[in-house]
């Protein structure tokens, strides 16, 4: 269809649109680092610092432009508007950036026009925000990396205050005035206080108290956010972690074998190693009919490629034989199914060793592995099962239901006869 | 019903009525704020503090009426008796009003007397409950006020408490004293700890240590409350979160479709920005009967009131029709319906745009938008599907099956009269 | 039941049991207090310190004694034993006990033998855990008093070592000492560090090394244990409280009227004040047969004895009733039926006002209230109302449907007899 | 099956492999401990330090065989191959083991090789892993012993960086140096900041401004994951404070009689204490088929053991019958049944005491214990129960219905003979 195509052409812009975003951050992140050392050293008497801003200036120009563009194009398209965080959504986004470039033109007037570039932060937000919620792969990196410069920033326009406040000590270099009040201010805001420069006179004493509740307020927000870390985790991995403790917890109350309870956690660990793990179905119910059925074909896809049976079979064949499809695992040891049984329905080997033995269960006839499928004579003839299966570690098994194999292929008559010859030809071997 | 419209009336008071809470609270924290100063430097002397003092008692004496009115009003009330929280509900609440109030009295003889004044934060806290309670919109604000007004006033007294064991040193002012001994606090509380102010003696230590400890404590508390804000968030936003994080373990663990997996993100996206993502259905099941009936109507009433087909039909079919609405959500090229399908109901559209194809699915015949209804034809004349209809975006769509519909049209004839004519006229035109 | 009788008997005497519990805890912290100020200044010169050491020996003794005889009784008892938590349920217990009355014996000979007698802690832990387990009502108060002391014994032993570390400084008396060491120490673990005191040498600094690493850990613990609590809360508060939070969401996101907002927010605190926001159906789940069927009556009991149509009736046809009533809430305004609707059960009002409407609902007839039941005649006779109910306020309704009714009737013959005599002579007045 | 034998003469040598990894771990540890003091005070002056460094070297080298043995080993195994985490599951982890053993070669040259060695944490960090996932009994102390030796090497390494950057104090020892170093180190990582020691010029306050950073961070972890422990617990155990916690709540909100309410907390203590609070069932539906089953197997066999009727029967039957029980708590008072109810089912007495009362209740016809069974006879025979039983004290019962019963000894008719011939025997004597 039309609309997925030009989706796709979309998101291959949008390397490009993720890196200039960065450059939009960094370059912010630089504008409020050297605009407090502006205010305290007169840093505009450097020719550098000249360039420096003309080009931070020129960069937020683009940026407006290339916002305005992006706008434009986003609103009227069918997905992305739908899906967009970080656009003009009102006017107060678009005036922001707008104020922002402004002071490019008042530059030559004074530093406290430069405040106005600060309105830029705006756009840092919504942009983290974007970030937070397309980005499907990382999102714990961002939230780290936010409360990183956040403390940086915060330090940084505190040491500068500082330095405002208790006056530049005529006896040291810039530099070491500023590395002292940092020192100062990290010593107080990580509560710290070695004691050895302290405020003095009821001003400094006042920014210092509120210099130590924030510091306290700093900790317990990066406490918070830790916490919030520490007690989230990958699904699979949660899952597992559960399992293993009700296991520890029934080892705890009830008398169960070693041998029992050693087989027990060897099986959450398969679960959790072969990405069996993480239950879908959740997700899937999240999901609209639509979507549903998609992912759902995609996951057993793969499987039924797989499958020597299937072989050079069409796209709607697999799509309907897929939501017929069950997974089960068999732990080592365990019978798939016994000579004797009826024969209801038919295998597929995902994963996995399983031999087959003789009736007696005294002789190895063969052993099946990934993509081998099997119990297809007694399911089509309704017979009994003439050999005996058992799973040699673990394996992942698709079972298939006489009842649903028949409805798909009364479908696709071409496909029923190439079956019916190629399990023909297995027959005279075993089974 | 006039029980409703005498709610109505009361909540309009309910504007002066919280505003009145707010002075008290405000008086009381100055009160609060004040009464350790006047124990540490005798204010009494100064002329702006009998002013101060008699306006706080007036006010006082004023809530103290009001609150008697109040309570007298309320308790005949037949729904807001069973929903407030700070009335005299017990007597206790009504002798710490009185008791806040009588020192206005005793006034002359002392500071001491001055202390009954505290009553009144029996007061606050009520209210602040009340607030906590009431207050549908903004909760978590009158936590993070709560916390900053309670670390200002324990860091106030307790610095007032500091000057009173270390004693008022003579060279410096009020001012400076007070401010030394608050610089001194917070640097302990906060366990900054610069150590150029340190007690000397058993006394001055002993305090100390308390100090200390309360600190810790304070610290302990506002990591907890902060943790606890940090963890819990918006319904529909956590909703989004989690699914995320679910296709992230998806993808970590399967291998699906970059697309496929995109597809899924926006579709998440779509959930949560065009406000869907709510699901109230958990509401609705804490709900009794009838409101839950009220809200259910409430929701598509809106929707049934942008459909054409429903223009100017009576409250009473509306209230009858939400019930058999079901929404239903199609992602960018989900299609509604085929050509040949049976058709068993209709659609409404509430948000979107779908193209409707003719058989062949070669020939666009038409836009439908907001508003628009289609599949009544087949509907009405339980015959196939004649067109196919696929959705361009996002659309949200309600359906209604035929069953449900006659249920209605029999108990409104000259609505279902209506109706036919409509679709009569669309008839000649597709589908 | 003899049984029970016995069971209760037991419970009169367990008021002495937590006192004599608490006696011996406080001892120990005692005890555990004194033995390192006794190794740092000898205490035992003094008189005092003979009278205290031997009446806690003198404890200590009488508490193993009562101990052996509460163990002997626990054991052969049919109830007890299976749910006390601190008896000599193994060996080590006793020795624990018998170890620490020990040192009563080798007193003279030095005070390491005293340390023996911190085995009692054993003790104190096993009754913390007992009174945690079986109160109740408040277990969150002996989490916060197990901190207070807990923080209040590790500082003072930590205060007695770095004496003992730092040597007793001589110019200042024993009590000068102490204090000192105490609020250095505190001064260290709450991480404040003055810094007025500061180790010296290799030995001093390793000690402070561990002492401050034990207060970051002791600042976790706190910070651990009130996180805690705060994530903690009353299970019908929780309710109210996420009940809330998803009304808010609602409106966040769905337009919904002010008035039925406002409906909504009362009915949860109605819930909640009116002390049904308690959801007991979880605690039933986790009853065995027995005990959830007592519950139930106990509850409905109140209900029906309110009943007047049940005056007078045997506990036996109570019980029967009991499991039949269905609990509803009306908000202000709803129907409880209309007048034509069928009657199939009948009403009991639990709580709150309803007003009996004529059939054109223009005519108020009577007023119900509290005990009073309705519905009746229809009910027996299977005909229509022939009246509407509505409710005032709030309403607690009990609903009883026919054909449970009848089935308890039939076994009660006498009663239905009464009941019908009674609902007779109403039929007259309306309905 | 020789799968499993193969399995457990695994297990037999997983002792000699933990030690061994803990061995390795150690060594890793001293490696890292050593390494920061040779740059600083040219340790390879010493001989002790070749000794040990060549014994490391060893180490890694005996390490480094034995994990491509293993890796070979496993390799072709039907089960660890799905459960073993720290074998060379990729390329990266062979090199680091290389990179980390080479050195040894390069020793002469120079002690900067030696950084090489430090290659050996990703063996730490795996194995680590490797102790969490497979450990099922206790992984929290993993955790523990993590957090405290990751805390000693940090502080130590930022020990040894200062003694560097501050530069070795000349008339002090080396262990002097250090001493102060660490001590410096710990009161600034603490956030205690003491202030005898101070940094002095820019490079000393920007190391010490990282140093009170990673202070803060390390705070929060210890903080977060001590949170972690905090919320996290034995299920049985969390399953008791849940209920009892809804008992309390159930008393704060409705009146129930203190006799009830001591009996639903005597319920939950004993179903605590007698390790039936853990719900196994969340257990059993996160295994698959093969595995519920035996665990379920597992559970009641030893009950069935115990029963004197199933004495010497096969293992076949009992894991038939085992299938069938259901488990049954009865409190104290509790009847099983009473003379004249139906006989559909028998019983078996896994725990407790019960008296056997004559159909009118008032004589004592036996007591029944652990091991016993009754109710067998009306089963049989269709019939009313002849008498009554009463639990005395708490009882854990098995319930056997007669309709699987029957099905069961239909197979094996020889041991529906001797418990015929059993049950005979009882019948003369009562019910």
């Amino acid at each position: 269809m039309e609309i997925l195509t030009q989706m796709q052409s979309k998101r291959l812009k949008s390397a490009f649109d993720s890196s200039w975003r960065i450059i939009i951050i960094v370059a912010v992140l630089v504008q409020a680092s050297i605009l407090p050392l502006d205010f305290l050293f007169d840093l505009r008497a450097n020719r550098w610092y000249w360039v420096l801003d003309f080009s931070i200036s020129g960069l937020f120009l683009l940026d407006l432009l290339f916002n305005i563009y992006r706008y434009k194009k986003i609103r009227s398209h069918s997905v992305l508007k739908d899906v967009y965080w970080d656009t003009y959504s009102s006017w107060k986004y678009f005036i922001a950036d707008v104020l922002a470039v402004l002071p490019y033109a008042f530059l030559l007037s004074g530093p406290l026009w430069q405040l106005l570039r600060l309105f830029k932060w705006v756009k840092v937000f919504q942009t983290m925000r974007h970030f937070q919620m397309r980005n499907i792969r990382n999102t714990s990196s961002i939230l780290f990396w936010l409360l990183v410069f956040g403390t940086f920033l915060f330090s940084h326009w505190c040491a500068c205050m500082w330095v405002r406040v208790h006056g530049i000590e005529p006896g040291l270099s810039n530099v070491d005035n500023y590395v002292q009040a940092l020192y100062y201010t990290v010593s107080t805001i990580t509560s710290v206080g070695y004691g050895d420069i302290v405020p003095h006179g009821n001003l400094e004493m006042l920014f210092n108290i509120i210099l130590q509740f924030s510091g306290v307020a700093l900790l317990a927000l990066l406490v918070g956010s830790i916490v919030g870390v520490f007690t989230k985790k990958n699904p699979a991995e949660q899952r597992f972690i559960d399992n293993m403790e009700k296991l520890r917890a029934l080892i705890h109350y009830q008398e169960i074998s070693k041998d029992l309870e050693h087989r027990i956690g060897d099986y959450f660990t398969y679960e959790l190693k072969q990405k069996l793990g993480y239950d879908e179905s959740e997700l899937m119910d999240a999901l609209p009919f639509g979507l549903r059925n998609e992912l759902q074909l995609e996951f057993k896809k793969n499987v039924i490629k797989d499958i020597t049976l299937f072989e050079s079979v069409d796209d709607q064949f697999v799509r309907e034989i897929a939501q017929y499809l069950k997974p089960m695992i068999l732990t080592p040891g365990d019978y798939l199914f016994r000579a004797g049984d009826k024969g209801k329905s038919m295998f597929f080997v995902q994963r996995g060793k399983l031999k087959v033995l003789s009736a007696d269960e005294l002789k190895q006839l063969t052993i099946l592995r990934t993509g081998d499928f099997m119990g297809e004579i007694a399911m089509f003839k309704k017979t009994e099962r003439t050999a005996t299966v058992v799973s040699i570690g673990y394996s992942d098994i698709y079972e298939l239901h006489r009842k649903e194999f028949d409805k798909v292929l009364k479908k696709y008559p071409e496909i029923a006869e190439k079956i019916l010859v190629k399990s023909k030809s297995r027959e005279e071997r075993y089974i």
